[in-house]
């Protein structure tokens, strides 16, 4: 398809197209003469990726071209999906770093998840500041509570990752824009249904106590 | 305690203090003169709230205020938890509405949980609108996966709500600050493990596809 379609097609003014043309987030299309070039559907999907990452997650451009250069030059699936979440986990430099307790209460975690996670991994640092950043405000969470949080992620991560791998055998890189955009669209669902949850068991409470 | 011993306790300057009395986010202290006013722990622990919603959770200084008139005026603890909830979910005015479809899929997910809502509460709306957000780029979900993830929140949310509940006998105040804060300040521990929890079943995954 020429430009104009891949335009209409993705929602994307020609100009924007160009943009991440220069800037190398879009690959370039198949030369067809000096000035123009056919696209197909691997740009009209990578512009959709593009769009969710920045439009609905909220990246800067900077951590979607991160993320990009992950999914391309990833050696296995895994590989490109443990590279796109650990930039989706990176977190700006000048972040303080978490406190050792923090760090310690992360990796207990793990221990007793049986989870692995390499030494200063960015979603251990990340954890561990969302632990420091609880005490911050004189909320500390128990263990018990990370123990709980972490048996209730075990069905939903596994439902997830295979779904998401059962594009992989036709098409990795769909399956791989699949993982990152579920891991980061399907936030606010999780986290919506944990509000509608805990609205509702505070009401039958507050029932249950007007009923004594 | 004096002005001065409110600012080194809970770490904000005397200029932000001031301007957080002149907007009514902090009660005025008792009045002690015509220039002084006495203050006490309630007053600490408001600023060290305020801190949180602001600076850990992001919030806007008049979403802040909304919130804080959701505390204070609240009839019961349900109430309280309840209005603060809805403000925290409350999305922007000039967002576009959810569509029928998606408001629909909320609905069944409500009933097959036996959850209610009022009609048109913002966190349905919210919920729906994510759920338009996931089929514009081309990343429908199920309601298998609506449902899997309300059957996780389910044992996390009673967990959550009585343990901001046994603070309640004692102190009313202290307990809504604690669900409000534990709803917002806990969500990057829920997804970082979700996110390792992804992390180790994709590892071991591919361990298991190498080792066959």
């Amino acid at each position: 398809m020429w430009m104009a379609e891949l335009s209409a097609r993705s929602g994307f003014s020609v100009p924007t197209i160009k943009y991440y043309l220069r800037e190398g987030l879009l690959p370039a299309g198949e030369a067809t003469g000096a000035t123009r070039a056919a696209y197909d559907d691997s740009h009209v999907r990578r512009l959709r990726l593009i769009r969710a990452l920045t439009e609905v997650a909220g990246l800067r451009l900077e951590t979607v071209r991160q993320v990009l250069h992950g999914i391309d030059h990833a050696g296995s699936w895994h590989e490109a999906v443990g590279s796109a979440h650990t930039r989706l986990g990176a977190s700006a430099d000048d972040d303080p770093p978490p406190t050792q307790a923090s760090l310690a209460r992360v990796d207990g975690m793990l221990a007793r998840q049986r989870w692995q996670l390499e030494p200063g991994h960015p979603q251990a640092v990340q954890l561990a500041r969302a632990l420091d950043a609880l005490d911050g405000v004189g909320h500390p969470v128990s263990d018990r509570l990370l123990d709980l949080y972490a048996a209730a992620m075990r069905p939903i991560a596994a439902h997830e990752v295979l779904s998401v791998l059962e594009i992989a055998d036709t098409d990795v890189e769909a399956s791989v824009e699949a993982a990152v955009v579920g891991t980061l669209l399907q936030e606010p669902l999780l986290l919506g249904i944990r509000r509608i949850a805990q609205e509702n068991v505070s009401r039958r409470l507050e029932e249950e106590s007007a009923g004594r």
